[in-house]
């Protein structure tokens, strides 16, 4: 039997899209949560690739990158698009989730606390309402976020979306309910649904 | 005749992979260059895709995200991996290139002077030899960047980090010679090589 073993924080963050993923394959997965004080330590540590998380083990052949393990993954669960232009949709997509969670890092990453302020009135006030707006936009005419149907970023962007309000204070649900139907679609995939019933309460 | 034109800033940058291999297929194409005090005001600009450059039209058709539309080339370039394995190696080193390039930028939008004076601290101290260490071990042992063979992932990297030292003064070349020979190979290439002498002079 193969076995998967992912590696990440104690949060949704950018694990959970690989935890859905493994989940609506039906495969059993070691969820490795560290603590968040680790953060700081990861570029010192020779397991952990190029310092980041998470990475995902397949029989000991370690994966790195979120996007990267998720294409991956998408081929055996049918979940890329049927052809270039559908997997440029996706991608183009995804890379913009991808700037809007960067967005977010940087208020997580800032030191000084007047530069986490003015991040934080950015977030609240400008770029969370741009991006969740035309997502928004994109959802409730299409129903998911590439090619009017289930790929795999709308599992990247709903597993880390549910990060948000923990981090930012920031509702989601209320404001954006074309967002709150895909989250709830995705809860309700067969495999994913077993893995919110049981997946550990985490803060963000 | 197709028409192609590439949208961003007077620099390499992002931007430069793009132009690197829409020339590597030998595409003629209209190389915009917006200032840099435009960058503040991309999100009100509704033409500009989510408020980000570059992007790429291609008679007309807008495409956004540069590795999205590098991965998109490259299927007509012969420039994606040969099996989901290689493409999987090329897409965990470009979203390691992502990673690094994402820390550059943190430098680049931070505002408080305080805030800027550490990041550009952790950038030479940690991050870029970090970074380029790894890289280059790379390279010296295989030549590229991802499974030992030309890949869209190396235009990526190449371009974006001819950027570096005018923007942090971060020496490369020096410091690292596979690169510096990874860098030579991809100037060297048939169109790029027209391109390299043809193209504008720009600090970054």
């Amino acid at each position: 039997m193969t076995l998967y073993k992912l590696t990440y924080l104690d949060a949704k963050g950018l694990g959970e899209s690989i935890r859905f993923i493994l989940s609506y394959l039906e495969k059993e997965f070691e969820d490795i949560r560290l603590p968040f004080e680790i953060l700081s330590q990861l570029r010192k540590m020779p397991e952990v690739p190029y310092g980041r998380v998470p990475y995902l083990e397949i029989d000991g052949a370690v994966m790195y990158q979120t996007t990267a393990i998720l294409r991956f993954l998408a081929i055996e669960a049918g979940l890329n698009g049927s052809n270039n232009k559908e997997n440029l949709n996706i991608d183009m997509i995804a890379g913009t989730v991808g700037d809007f969670i960067t967005e977010i890092q940087r208020y997580i990453k800032a030191k000084e606390p007047a530069e986490k302020d003015y991040i934080k009135e950015c977030l609240v006030k400008e770029i969370i309402p741009f991006y969740m707006d035309k997502f928004e936009t994109l959802i409730a005419k299409e129903g998911y976020l590439a090619n009017g149907k289930l790929s795999w970023v709308d599992m990247y962007a709903v597993g880390y979306f549910e990060s948000i309000p923990g981090l930012v204070g920031f509702e989601l649900f209320e404001k954006y309910p074309s967002f709150k139907a895909l989250t709830k679609k995705i809860h309700s995939l067969p495999g994913v649904k077993d893995w919110i019933q049981k997946r550990p309460v985490a803060n963000i």
